[in-house]
């Protein structure tokens, strides 16, 4: 894979000096190499480099279906740290909740319920997250934001709702809530003569992968000629199945 | 002074564990001495514990002509941090300008400005702030976020428009801004156990005043059986005279 950037990828072959290469084991399966570049590093990255969590201690993150939210579920769960993952409602709503489930989320609520009082029931049996993820924007966001510990951290990492992050004063004064931003693309830039945290992060997902502890997201495989079919399943919305063109 | 909180203030004479008290020196004018303890302590702290600047960094902050704001620019003078001060247009603007630069600040401009493309000219006389100070939300708050370095701070603290602080997605995730706040009375229970620390800073502040690089705000002396007519004075707009009760 290559280490940082993509110095056009639709090609067969290529030569490329060695130091801005990464090595895949053999034994990862095509797809999850394919895809672990972007997603499961972003989720890495986020959950280990803003706070430092222990087993036990609980995440909060919107759009938890996308492949990052799967990443982070995933992850999270080999680590010890419970999950709170919010989605959008949608008529296939239980159906997503058990995919979820199934792949380690301790908590799937739709965004309503983050505005009601049952959160309270909620944690009672788990503790309020130190971290929240937002991949959204808009007031998920900010519905999010009040249900974060004292001291805690809100990293965004995307923008759905095409809306500004809005938060009150006082979560900043009173709170001591932290405020972050992360990209893989710039920490790949700031990272480039560190080729340890680099090839540590990898590691650390190639043996989660190697025991079924994260796995790709769903995909649909596609050949390389079918490629506008691709493009345009993409851009539409709810779907979350990934393009995977095959050379 | 007391270390932590205000364990009743309207006395003359009071009783108190040694531990709870912070000697303040004889040759320290009365009325610095009088409003020592959070307006200087609030700018110290933001000064320093947010990001690490160097002579020649800048700062920019709203409010700047609060308390707060006066004892920002004074210690960042003296620090060698050059101060870009947002204020609010009003007609005597030409004399506050006058009274904050008197003081020490670099630059002084209206938030009417902050939105102007003239600002491209200031950034050619002084860099562009990696840190911001903000004590009004809402748009204020956004407007000086725009002028804020890559992987800049800034640090909330008041929220005198009534309005929460509206940050677009693109800011976290390509700027990599991070965005804090601050409450000096937090701050001192953190630290309560950490004589150290408000020792040195208060010894600091002292030597600054003692240098007369730090003077105490404009202040209004109003015997005590007249408090009244002092907190009415204290509520209404556009003052910033303190009112200092003499016991």
């Amino acid at each position: 894979l290559p280490a940082a950037g993509a110095p056009g990828m639709w090609r067969t072959w290529g030569v490329f000096p060695e130091e801005t290469l990464l090595k895949v084991p053999r034994d990862i399966p095509v797809l999850s190499a394919a895809t672990l570049s972007v997603n499961p590093c972003t989720a890495f990255r986020m959950l280990t480099d803003f706070q430092s969590l222990a087993p036990g201690d609980s995440v909060i993150q919107n759009a938890a279906n996308s492949g990052v939210g799967q990443a982070v579920i995933q992850i999270a769960k080999a680590f010890g740290i419970k999950t709170i993952n919010v989605v959008r409602d949608r008529p296939d709503l239980p159906k997503l909740v058990e995919r979820l489930m199934a792949l380690g989320a301790d908590h799937v609520i739709t965004e309503e319920m983050l505005r009601k009082p049952e959160m309270k029931d909620l944690f009672k049996i788990v503790p309020k997250p130190r971290l929240a993820l937002n991949c959204v924007g808009g007031k998920s966001t900010t519905e999010m934001l009040r249900h974060l510990q004292p001291k805690g951290t809100m990293v965004t990492y995307g923008g759905m709702a095409k809306q500004p992050v809005t938060v009150p004063v006082s979560a900043f004064i009173f709170q001591d809530v932290e405020l972050r931003g992360f990209w893989v693309t710039q920490w790949k830039k700031d990272h480039a003569q560190d080729q340890e945290s680099l090839t540590s992060m990898m590691d650390t997902l190639c043996q989660l992968i190697r025991r079924g502890q994260l796995t790709a997201p769903a995909c649909t495989e596609v050949p390389l000629q079918d490629y506008k079919a691709a493009l345009e399943a993409s851009m539409k919305p709810f779907i979350s199945s990934k393009q995977i063109l095959l050379l």
